[in-house]
């Protein structure tokens, strides 16, 4: 941490800031410059530790954080990278995963349907939410329980892995019992009780990014879940919000080679919900795949025209097909599997 | 909703829109201009259906919604204004209401200081954290139950109803338990589940505005408070996320006097978490009133040096009795009563 | 300047940037951690050089910057404030200074009656646009020369020395003969021809900030005027672009006491750019004063019903009269004169 | 254009609307629902006027844009799409275009060097800075005319046709003397005097993104050079700027596609400097190609440690060799050629 004082700070202020650093344990070296002190606060947990706690104290100009303040999910902490296994599946090794399905749960028919089409054309994991997070209490909220059964069905019939959404820390329990992986959506990034709820299992999770969370405020939430315990979590870029609005989010294609750098989780892409628009899928699937991503979450309706929830950003069966050729193609490009 | 049709549509996709808005139960008036045809679906409940609906439908090239997609929080639904009644205080009538108090409860002693302080200075509401939702696991995470009791004392003792933050669907009872007025902070605002449940009970909220949430998604979330049954919603603008950084978020000052003409539910503002630092909350505090705002939410702290949450955003007692002096004049010059 | 080195970086590379900094005639202070070696460079020119010449070099993991990059604009250059006089008027003061007009001259009869209402509701220097900067090729640009021909023959028939936009570094000389304000656009704070052109002027210059600058960019876009030369920089803030789309930009409100801390230069703002609706300038003019701003830029239109440009955003004459009374209650609030 | 009336408008003010608009030339059709009166007003163009002339009406809600106010970029202009020529280089056909070279051209050795490498490696344009665009008016500025001078001779030496930036309408005409592809940087997109004066030349231009600019202002902007008689506009996304900070400038990768559908010029991607970082620009550079993106503008250095701009974002002549071999593979699997 580097606290710089104002300028022509009186000396009792830059010995309060040391003295306090000091006494957190804490080492300390002064810079004195021509025109500043600047005062480096070394120690391998100034990370975790709030920023305030030099700000607030008389003379000081500006703290900047040097050490980062997630730690477990840090590359550091595991420099060889973490593969997730779930069914007969490896998240974050050679071979790209493509999850698909449709957003909701919507009939056995529906789900059945779905399942058949994306295994056919080379999904290896499905993807179904039975828990809507709907911006609107009169929007349909899902099927709830009786869509966790449908996709128990589905799983059993078809072979496929099952990932659904979580929104309430009461159900985790409940949802685990059914699918395979957990989904935590973009809106729930950062609610903690739920976060704390997933790092008590000890089954594979995606922890979306917030629609408005940078990359380090993601690789701490990652944290709270690692802190629980729970080592599988894999993340998934979706598009984050800015002024452009010709699509419904923008997808952060740079996020993908800095989490690499910076973390040692696997990180898919999920081209539906930053396109908002089933025309623009292919290309950011293509465009994640060559930015490095492990896999992607792509949302596959048997009939678009006919979905509850967002059937605008959902491929057709025969549109995912063609996108899984040309998928394959860019896969072989970058030296990796499909 | 507007749909608009591609250059030189077929005429059976244009029926084809048409036929599925009148199977919905709305009026439909295409509108065939030299280019384009553009097709006016009317009612006065499109604005609670998806737009995707349309946009799927072949030869469709955009939806517009005309629309809001909130309702019970729209001005039109209660044109003359909702006021919020707590103990004897009024909120969203002639008096700006202020509320203040640590980020934190941290002990008794701090609690009751903080207390005498604010209550002297003439905050008539007190605020105060028990569960705080804190990004780093590591951090600090509230005293939670103990946290409560403890507002609840400095309740009995110095006669301010109390004010404080539920991030939990499972916690909502407790937490009302104790004090008057329940908080969503801004990273649950799209918490549907928390949403839902305070719904469910009758004693006023606050809800924080998302920290990359727009007014229409807030007053849309509001709708969810409402629709349960809870009347006493009182918004609160605390900052978005934009790429500005000399400041922790963007006070957005212009959501003011745009609730103000879209809804009739009170709004405060929270200059506190918006700026970020001590040194800059008089002046958004002055401004959100001067912009129209019925109360303001700000952070005191008997000695912020040892606050254990964001001390540097804390005002001390006696930069807030300051503060208080300016904001009644600016109140006055409002024609407000403070 | 703060060089973060890898987590154990060799020795010789931290060699290697400690040379590098000596060789610019820095001093440098490294600060070796247990787990990171972290290298202070001071001086006072640190500000003015490229972060990239450190980040570069081997075994550098992140470099900080600790100097503004902005020097003749920074509070430290002018501690106790820069007044701009400009006729009888002086800006940065204790009086608040209100210019308003049309946003483009449209005919003498339109300048002259928006000359007359602004005048005698307190407005003190006159707004007028003869070049315009629209975003289509397609919309009324101006009248240009003739344009500021009118502008000239109101400010004589009225006394109300008139601000104008310039831009292109052509016309710099041409547009000074004629008014006592140059104005640069949103679109052309970083416009570094014209910023360097009118640099050489000795004439008042209102410095629009960039629609997605930071204050940070914008003090170093006044360094270019100040350079130059020209110590009459008087800056504006005018909204910036987020997500949020109930208005046109989302104003700043904080930047205005971000930069009174930062800078010696007078800021006013432009509540009608900002809002880019008649409705919400009168919440967001009195929010800036409130927030200390020294004074305001305002649309007014004789009619605007038949604005050329921007008319929705422009008040009416009795809107505009009945706003500068309430702009004197919150500048009496405030302590200051109108 | 749709025209939403206010609740219980009266019909005189909905008649108003209807005059107006047909006093434009426009065709109307009003369509009259239960809560509320839209008006659709139509016609090839009214995507080139204000929506502000019917906003400001008595009486109107809301006015939302149906056509697109650029005309000139959009697809439907010119279905097929463009191919620019420069040189033996066609750019928006089957073959992806990569120009490579030097942020700001520095030396003659320098130039050289890297006019050696680049064309080694397989770039088939060279770029280099001759007049830079800095945003302090302490830092390094471009050699300026001795700099088109060296490219010049760069270009008679190596054969690669030249692509560099001018900042100033005046010195149009001068650049077009020196260079084949005159480039408008991000922060010029709306600098429409020198948008104008590139319009009357007659060869291509790279027209930038701007940093804080709408696909839908891109393309506007292009209307200015289009409408002035030059056909040969290539567009260059290199990224937006966003709340994110792991990386300069966030790369709005769904900008590709959304282009390609919406207009039918060239478009390319420049991944240095919407990464900031040379660690990061593979991998964008791959998701371009991969979303579909006609070429790619890379900053290549000789030695970028002793770049005097922008060194960090610059790749290394083994790291630009490295990488065009893996674009090779990912050209191969979009089915075109490098």
């Amino acid at each position: 941490m580097i606290v710089e004082m104002r300028f022509k700070a009186p000396k009792a202020e830059t010995e309060a800031v040391i003295a306090k650093a000091k006494s957190l344990g804490f080492s300390v070296q002064p810079n004195v410059g021509t025109d500043k002190t600047v005062i480096a606060i070394l120690g391998s947990n100034t990370g975790q530790i709030s920023t305030d706690i030099f700000a607030v104290l008389p003379g000081v100009e500006h703290v900047t954080r040097i050490m980062k303040p997630y730690k477990l999910a840090s590359r550091e902490f595991n420099p060889k990278g973490t593969i997730v296994k779930v069914g007969g599946v490896s998240i974050g090794g050679n071979q790209l995963v493509v999850m698909a399905g449709p957003c909701a749960v919507e009939s056995k028919k529906q789900l059945e349907e779905a399942a058949r089409v994306v295994k056919a054309a080379g999904a290896v994991i499905m993807r179904g939410g039975a828990f809507k997070p709907r911006s609107s209490p009169f929007s349909f909220q899902g099927l709830e329980k009786a869509g966790l059964e449908l996709l128990a069905e589905a799983r059993q019939k078809y072979g496929l892995p099952i990932i659904t959404e979580v929104v309430d820390p009461s159900q985790v329990e409940l949802v685990a019992q059914y699918v395979d992986i957990l989904q935590v959506g973009s809106r729930n990034m950062q609610n903690f009780s739920l976060l704390t709820e997933i790092g008590k299992m000890k089954m594979p999770v995606v922890l979306k990014r917030g629609l408005a969370n940078t990359v380090t405020e993601w690789l701490t939430a990652a944290d709270y879940i690692l802190a629980g315990g729970n080592k599988d979590v894999i993340l998934c870029e979706r598009g984050i919000r800015t002024f452009e609005d010709s699509t419904r989010f923008s997808m952060d294609i740079s996020s993908i080679p800095v989490i690499k750098k910076a973390s040692h989780l696997p990180i898919i892409a999920d081209p539906s919900h930053a396109a908002g628009h089933y025309s623009l899928v292919p290309a950011l699937a293509k465009a994640a795949i060559a930015a490095g991503a492990d896999g992607l979450l792509i949302e596959v309706h048997p009939n678009p025209k006919e979905a509850l929830v967002d059937g605008l950003q959902s491929l057709t069966p025969s549109d995912f097909k063609r996108l899984m050729g040309e998928i394959k193609l860019i896969s072989e490009a970058m030296g990796r599997t499909l």
